[in-house]
């Protein structure tokens, strides 16, 4: 886990920590698939104008261009092509493009590789790999689709080998209602400086609202006050109301807000949180915003966030709401191996090495193996009949649990396979044998505690 | 499938279509798995310099470079970042980088995209997607992995719903051994030209033979007499003394070929032919070489090709001899589409849609919903009590072959499960019931015959 890297911020697996990391893939495709979504993959490459479109390309973005040309780039031209920064942004394209072949509401989740040219960082990589689940309306989408997706994210979570994690979920209809219910009018003003808050503390935060923002110091108690409100449930509400605030926004996030609570804290209670500080940066969230910390990792920052945006996406009059969440998979699993959160049972996926008698046994012990295979033991032939103590020791070493051994004695053919990790050696049938089930593939063990 | 692209050379996949693609990619996996290869991927930039090292840059690269930096780009810094072309180049670096935390052989997959900035035309893309596997030794690498690597990919190929497909095989040291024995020494003068064989006739090839590279008529005809052997079992060895041409190195060569096709012919019989036609453009195979064709799609060039190269990396000293074959993924699933070989029996992974019969059964239907997914079945639930005709006709737009309902009678709650498409409906038990088998998961249905 120490080795370097030879490109700064550009992660390589080994064959081991790469079982890992499929481990934690598979099992979000395979909640997102219980729960209906579709798996598609968008081109690694947008136009500018694509990217810029939601004014975010403060961004440090790759560009590509194909090696012959020469030119200086011309920063003006938006039909350049870049890396993609994230997955919501191809996605919105996506379904413009494809609208009249796409059904609606469409659940979709899109696992790939994202590209940022920051400076790299702990927590920070420049290509790095998220998993995405959004739903998408077109005209229109159920309230109730807010809750669905982050019922969803927290089964999945808590199927990863990460312990605890709590999902902090806000709503800015409530925050901005509640802003504007005091007499603060610039909503993206005061959510900037809300959300450092846990970085710079409340009376820093109290400072920048009045000098930066004209509150008064009244003004900035009650943001205060509204950000410090955190609950397990709806009763979260009465706190706000409290606070002596009326606004007719303000009202319906408080119910939108409640109504997401409620349902996360009965099905899945422990994994979420009414937590009325999440800001969440980007400015086309119009309603439920998530974040979601590890505990006792909380300075990584949000592994899965995301949120309701009454426009993903538009074409002409035509608009497609979404709601959807975002896990940093790279962020996790450099934090997993990090700390040794997980191992791998076995460096391969290899359970059983056939060992060779005889150099002319090679085509019999492909027979052997392929008997072995098509019971999904994953298994290898060795090349030569090298001492047997050099075959075992192959095996060992690439963490391969069993030896196949064959001997032809006259004209009677004896199998046996050995544990080589008690030394046990027993007779066996190729066309029958099994081995137990937490040695058929290479498993990952948890080493933390967990949710339930 | 006549979708347009909004970028010319990127493909992107519908739902229904990426259903096919995710197929045709576990499959390969659990195949190569089976085999004990292990996964891992490399990052998607490599410096100019690591491309440039096998000294194949004529091809399209595509660079990268931070959105910020407004300099014409320096031809001669080959510390510029570029996307990979292949899996191979990247894969030389990754073993020579961490070959001190791998164990040899190391049998590696790695199914990725790449990217090509060529002219788009049929079965060229800019990004694309290949399947690779490889065995690499540290020093050595025992000549049966050119044979197992064969295997590995026929069993691959041949679960794949693409219908019958000839890996075609020939060797190295055969052809430059026999160029050699009639006098010619610039093998790959004479390999280029034998490659156009299939494009532009014998007789062309023969004057280019002549022409370029000064050989007599008699050597010509020899080089083509060569290059028209083909067998499916080693016969060609006979065919090919019959040329009366001696050198050691022919010799070694016809060995190796016939141990190769001797071990497919037994094994996998009517998927392999030695053909000694083929050429394989790249510098580096040292020894056998493989292309595969679907039959009936010849045009469409290789989908499966490789070779045994002495040193795929070196590191001072040390040498890495390997072997391996890549799958064009992108190619052959655009052929499978635009000929209509496969098509999935759904257009989404949701087995069952749970109706709602009142909006306040939310929550009682996600229960219903959780008990099915804990079998497995992949389901989804309606967020709006709208008409049951209007919630079935949902279902059946987006493919899901099964509609739940659940009714609250005087404190009884009746359970019942719809398929749409007989509109057979039946009492059901959400803690029992399951679908026939066929309708758990989306399946892909072959429409054209296979080698077996």
């Amino acid at each position: 886990m120490s080795r370097k890297t030879s490109l700064s911020g550009f992660h390589e697996w080994l064959p081991e920590e790469r079982l890992v990391e499929l481990h934690v893939l598979n099992t979000l495709a395979e909640v997102f698939e219980l729960h209906g979504f579709s798996n598609i993959e968008t081109r690694a490459v947008e136009t500018l104008g694509t990217l810029l479109r939601k004014g975010e390309i403060d961004k440090e973005v790759y560009t590509v261009s194909r090696i012959h040309e020469t030119d200086a780039p011309d920063p003006a031209d938006t039909s350049r092509l870049a890396l993609h920064f994230d997955l919501t942004v191809p996605f919105a394209r996506y379904v413009i493009e494809n609208a009249g072949h796409l059904n609606f509401p469409f659940r979709r989740y899109q696992i790939q590789k994202v590209w940022r040219g920051e400076r790299p960082q702990e927590g920070r990589a420049r290509e790095f790999t998220q998993a995405d689940i959004d739903v998408v309306g077109d005209g229109a989408l159920d309230f109730r689709h807010d809750i669905d997706v982050a019922l969803v994210m927290a089964e999945a979570l808590s199927k990863l080998p990460i312990g605890q994690f709590i999902i902090r979920i806000n709503n800015r209809k409530l925050a901005e209602g509640f802003y504007r219910g005091i007499g603060l009018d610039d909503t993206a003003g005061v959510l900037r400086n809300i959300d450092k808050l846990e970085k710079i503390g409340a009376e820093e935060v109290s400072k920048a609202l009045q000098e930066e923002l004209g509150a008064s110091a009244e003004q900035a108690e009650l943001a205060l006050a509204l950000a410090q409100i955190r609950t397990e449930d709806s009763s979260f509400a009465d706190q706000v109301r409290a606070l002596g605030v009326e606004d007719e926004l303000l009202e319906e996030g408080i119910q939108e807000l409640a109504e997401v609570i409620d349902q996360l804290h009965k099905r899945v209670p422990g994994t979420a949180v009414a937590d009325l500080s999440i800001a969440r940066g980007l400015d086309y969230y119009t309603g439920t915003v998530y974040e979601t910390n590890l505990v006792g990792h909380e300075q990584l920052g949000s592994i899965c966030s995301g949120g309701r945006y009454d426009a993903l996406a538009t074409k002409g009059k035509r608009s497609f709401p979404g709601v959807g969440l975002s896990i940093g998979v790279t962020r996790l699993i450099t934090r997993m191996f990090s700390q040794d959160m997980v191992e791998a049972t076995r460096k391969v996926p290899t359970a059983v090495y056939v060992a060779l008698t005889s150099d002319e046994d090679w085509s019999a012990a492909q027979d052997v193996a392929q008997q072995l295979r098509s019971r999904g033991i994953n298994t290898e032939v060795a090349t030569k009949a090298e001492k047997f103590g050099k075959q075992i020791r192959h095996a060992d070493r690439r963490g391969i649990p069993y030896v196949w051994f064959t001997n032809f004695d006259n004209g009677q053919t004896i199998h046996e396979v050995k544990d080589i990790r008690t030394g046990e050696q027993v007779a066996a049938d190729p066309t029958a044998w099994m081995p137990p089930a937490e040695d058929l593939q290479a498993m990952i063990l948890n080493t933390v505690q967990h949710n339930d």
